[in-house]
């Protein structure tokens, strides 16, 4: 086994995360981004080749044992994204919700995202507390006035303006018209969004693809495939999307082996499990254990 | 499914974690006692049925993205233990490597485990900084004065006499006889822990087995059989065993399963790995989000 | 000097913090509150004599460096609020705002208030994200129901029932009649408050003692007197109030007396503020450094 | 009162910290560093016309409420000194400590020092766990070569070469000749030092004055006049010092500051020294109330 993203680290780590994502939003194939919720996640979905990472609220806070509904705070959100951010040289989109509050706190949270090294934050356009987009049927969505202020506002917070601000539109999640979400999408451009996330809990692509034909490419367009995960990935290219995000599907694989795992042995012991778990040397390998032991010799004389 | 733990929940919310943990290692019967590394690995342990949570720093330390060689603080550390000891109404003892620093250090660690509601913490007697024990031969052993002098002030330092002190010898792993173990731990006995960790890393269980018939029950034996998993579970009960830690398959079994989930997707797209995940509604279920919905009912009016 | 809150630490240790403040709020004679930001200003404050502390949720943020308009995130504010806890055996109240979003943030909150080994908690009656009292004429309440159901949902998610749920009204400051403000105190009573902290940012305790003396004592009364400091002690005692807190005197102290050792240091160099200012012999005593060196002794061998 | 850093700062935003502090250590004149402990004293130090702040091992530790004997981690002291960071524009210098273990830790630190956005650490070449260099006779230094792996180890870890690594060396703290703090001084040199730390709590500057004149330029020389600050600060520039930290005499005046408030209020209520404390108005127009309610009006339509 190599680790892959080692071998690019030193090209990517000279570019601006920000730039780097900017750069895969606009490169004429969609940006294949992983979500990862620890540093564990993000070292493996980078050794697997994905080109950014996505530090998925919902998995972050699954983590973390809590319910997506800002059950966690952003300052609990913001040092789990740190650890994904830290664990690898691939740009870090982190998942901000609905920014925590109204526009002070979200443009607090974009610049605490900026500074911990992130590539850029997504914001959508709900009510705070908000419930995770796949539970139920109470989405409200802000005023798109009140958005376009924390988009403002996070813009003219941030330092660096190569720092990417995604903004999130859940008008198709709360059961609106297409044209609703095309208005706020435009709205949302206007206020300096550099990204549209346009979100669907349909089960096929179909209303994604009339979105963005009607978008026609004013901004980068970011979609996540949760639902609709059967359309084939040429549809995507065609598309011209910008970038897919897989958000969840890696921490639901370490769900259904841990579950596997948790039961088995309960049952059974280890050795029922021992063949098909990862090996301790292969932790150590994704962890780069053999290089401390190198750097043991080059700094502790 | 049943979340089983929530059953239980009531009975052990009102027992302190660390009697549980005390009646747990002297029962009879080995506890078995399960890895996490977060809140969702814990949840999903203790809805497996286990007796009582490992918070391990090897698993701790890979899920921040870090070595088990001290590169996460132990503030680091508890705050990821503070998860899992939240997650579930089960005890949780928390891996607390060498302590830190020196006796001070300890003594303060212990303190912030008994604070966050742990029932416990182990404490072993290496060098500051460590390395996992199953990665090189450079195991070296803090004076036994020092260790007990560790031990000591954790347990003045802590409020709760119920809260456990496990001392772990590393004496095996330093390739020391089985003498010197013994004699470690006894003299740890005498500094007030409550319970003794052997750690070896041979692939049978034999010299733990030869530890423990000299050890002679003094206090309950915690093990933690990473290498000598072959070993059938009847064998530690007939040893007399007081805990069995299985300390690191959990995390093992998450790795696998999201290496080829990342592998999969990026060849593939999620197509190729929707069957065999976790579904969103069996994460929803694993954290109740059907409570929140009917906790609105009750308090938003 | 002494640092007298040692003396009496067996004794308070032995109580739940939340019982001493219940009986500190019921035992006829106001109890004397004092404001703390860090654990400094903490110990200071117990070597003075206080007889609980307030962790203020102005001063806390102004060490964290931001704006008392929920900049700082409620984890931002329990990791100073656990110092402050940690730094002293006083019991303390720790101020909460509005509880950060809604009830299950609240009692969130709440519950890790209490996990840290806070006395109580101070929910107030404002909408999310509130501003100062003291600063502007835009404090907008929370409809009745929507806090009284934050405040049941604390309540119930507490372990330990003599935890404090203080509810606090900003009707006053809102620029309400003392009858709204009767209205929700009463509210708040059924809803399970422990005490009602009534505000007021009028430079004399007027509509305070309106308010009381129609309250007549159904639940202990805390009080702030920031703007009407001038009322004479002997006013509290006969009024029957419960708790006297001195938010922010401590703090705004040590801003005064840092602006002119900076400002004296920055022209003169140190020798202009050397008689002025406590020695570091006092800083280490303040700490307990002897006591360290005592441990070594018994810990180090 | 003008907030005075606030006009200076897009100048100083647009430069990269370790870049300034660099300038500053080199510009002729002694840099005027200030110890800060918290957002609010910095924002003070700051506004009081300092060119730098000093993140102080002691004062962090003391508002954490813990001894300067790494009682706090080295995550909680990042913590702290991320918030006086972002509170000004100022280039901040982080006191390391002896680096928290090995060169591993030390690293590990440097990087996150690094990426909060600091100017620069401080590492002394004492063992760990340290005791303050005021406290006590047995302060014992790490052999040449451990310290200087530690700084090669830091400055290859950094990503930004102007990233500031300051050395510092406890000979004479230690009661070791000054040909051996100039032994050390050079070895850290030579291992990639940018500036040199010289500590002496004698009550004259003399063997610093020694160790300057042999040292001859070789590296900016740093100086923290604690013990000798009776010395002219016209002294410190004819002796070609790079910066004068003023390491603790602003927490040292809040000490006093808040012991006074606290003692008086106990005794007679807050009339007794509401006449010296700062106004909330003060407190306010420090950290810009009035800049957030023109940013309402901005991004809250």
């Amino acid at each position: 086994m190599t680790i892959s993203y080692t071998a690019q680290q030193d090209v990517t780590r000279a570019i601006h995360p920000g730039v780097r994502l900017r750069q895969l939003l606009t490169q004429g194939t969609p940006a294949k981004i992983m979500g990862a919720h620890d540093g564990l996640s993000a070292r493996i979905a980078a050794d697997a080749g994905f080109d950014a990472l996505w530090a998925s609220g919902l998995c972050m806070s699954s983590v973390l044992g809590v319910r997506d509904s800002d059950e966690a705070s952003w300052t609990d959100l913001l040092a789990v994204a740190s650890r994904i951010v830290e664990a690898t040289p691939l740009p870090v989109l982190v998942d901000g919700d609905t920014g925590y509050g109204n526009f002070n706190t979200a443009r607090r949270f974009a610049r605490q995202a900026e500074r911990l090294g992130a590539a850029g934050i997504c914001l959508e356009d709900k009510v705070f507390p908000k419930m995770n987009s796949f539970v139920g049927n109470n989405h409200k969505l802000a005023p798109v006035s009140e958005f376009c202020g924390k988009l403002r506002a996070c813009r003219e917070s941030l330092r660096d303006p190569s720092f990417v601000v995604v903004a999130r539109t859940e008008a198709l999640i709360a059961g609106l018209e297409i044209s609703e979400a095309l208005q706020r999408a435009e709205a949302y451009r206007q206020a300096g969004a550099d990204a549209i996330f346009i979100h669907s809990r349909k089960s096929t692509v179909d209303e994604i693809a009339d979105f963005v034909r009607e978008w026609d490419d004013r901004l980068p367009v970011v979609i996540c495939p949760t639902t609709y995960y059967r359309t084939p990935q040429q549809t995507y290219e065609e598309m011209g999307i910008g970038g897919v995000i897989w958000a969840n599907q890696s921490m639901r694989a370490a769900v259904a082996a841990m579950r596997e795992a948790c039961r088995l042995m309960y049952a059974h012991g280890p050795t029922a499990v021992e063949e098909t778990i990862a090996s301790l040397a292969e932790v150590f390998e994704l962890l780069a254990y053999d290089q401390l032991a190198k750097d043991e010799e080059r700094y502790q004389l």
